[in-house]
């Protein structure tokens, strides 16, 4: 199994004056799973931070389904769409009791500390290659990525 | 003019451990500036949640071009791409020093506080329609929104 | 035992550009280990929430002692100070490694959704009495308490 | 005068389900009017941050007085309130319509990039001693703070 899915339990302080977890706060959750992603099928993220890499956030595309609340337990869960040399896609998929709640997609290039893009390391960009063709994408997420930007 | 623009001076709290803007408060940015476009084209935002209305946010698609940091002052800027009988779309650009650092676009729903979508009041409605005709949309922005989901 | 400990792994977007998490965060850390405790000793914080009922921060002193940074395990324990009418106070430490990062003490006052004071329910405020003398309390912390204000 | 006040209008995201700004946010408060008063009475931090020198926070105490919504215009007031060799003290007051909503006080131990304490400059610290006699502090909220710790 190629995807990783985290448990989410919604703190207050991410709920806002509507009364439902504010929108900008998912963006995090994003974050919070594609680590988890790392840990379970590459290496731990610090160990890239470690050597200098980091992961830049090129893009993200998220659609909001259904609002959440307070205490809620959301399933994050992601899984690899593509990788190239020195970037890669990832697709999401939030629910809660089974229900979608939100789904999305990010960009993300690999940089050097001094924000220069350099090309994820052969190795790691060989195991990204398997594990991107084995989770099989989603052909609709994948259709609203816009490569030709 | 139908566009609107903020000047965003980045706090050090808005950084991270890339020792740049965490990509995650620029969803807030597109917020900080809806709500400025909003006084001057329609009515104060706080009059429609007095009201008992929200427009929820139903997607945030932004693309990262460049990265910005502490202290660095930031051109935030919006229109109003579309309007539909409970929804809109806004388009944004993000600028430093006449660099572009991020642009994207939002959805919006009307809802009411118990989260029920509500049609825009008519008036509203046909204020905004005359903006979006004004501020012309961007053909390339709306190419990326999918309207037929 | 009437002490809560939760174990919180410091996600990127909580560090800042000095590398290392942002001061604010750990008043974050310190809603979490509340709830958690909550859950634990008293009852779900939620259901508070859905008899209209909130217990609103009225003081927050936190000493940091030592910095933390990404993917960092914080051990984050709280404990019942005292309960009053009212109100109740908190105390907390924060350690990574068995090595004290951060430690301080929150204060409370119980109100309604309109904001207005409310007396703690009889039988909640019962317990509360027993977990504050069991837990013993912190005679350095709460001597910085100034409670004749 | 030695004071330093901004004024923050609340965007919706600094708001909670409690309808009202989450308690967390003051601190963000306190650091942007403490970028403001370096601006006045000092130098911009980010001067600080390229010669490497950062004011780490070892403290904050905050007392809430009164509740803030969104879109309030708050007055975030701070003053030096101690300078020692490697540290100092701030005093704050956060007002909405001549209305005392929180008051508090933090504490920043001078650091290097790698967490090590740092004399503050002796120019710089002149200048703070000077401003901390003409600010008078505060002696009410000075008693508050422990310096034998």
């Amino acid at each position: 199994m190629t995807r990783t899915t985290i448990l989410h339990r919604v703190p207050f302080y991410e709920t806002d004056a509507m009364g439902i977890v504010h929108h900008a706060n998912y963006v995090r959750y994003l974050e919070l799973v594609r680590i988890a992603w790392m840990d379970e099928h590459d290496r731990p993220y610090r160990e890239y931070v470690r050597d200098g890499l980091h992961f830049s956030t090129t893009r993200v595309d998220l659609r909001y389904v259904r609002s959440s609340g307070f205490d809620d337990v959301l399933h994050v869960m992601t899984w690899l769409e593509w990788v190239a040399g020195a970037s890669l896609g990832m697709g999401y998929e939030i629910d809660r009791d089974g229900v979608r709640v939100a789904e999305g997609l990010t960009e993300h290039a690999m940089v050097d500390t001094s924000g220069r893009p350099r090309r994820i390391p052969a190795e790691h960009r060989e195991r990204f290659r398997g594990l991107a063709r084995a989770s099989g994408g989603s052909r609709t997420r994948r259709g609203t990525v816009d490569r030709s930007r």
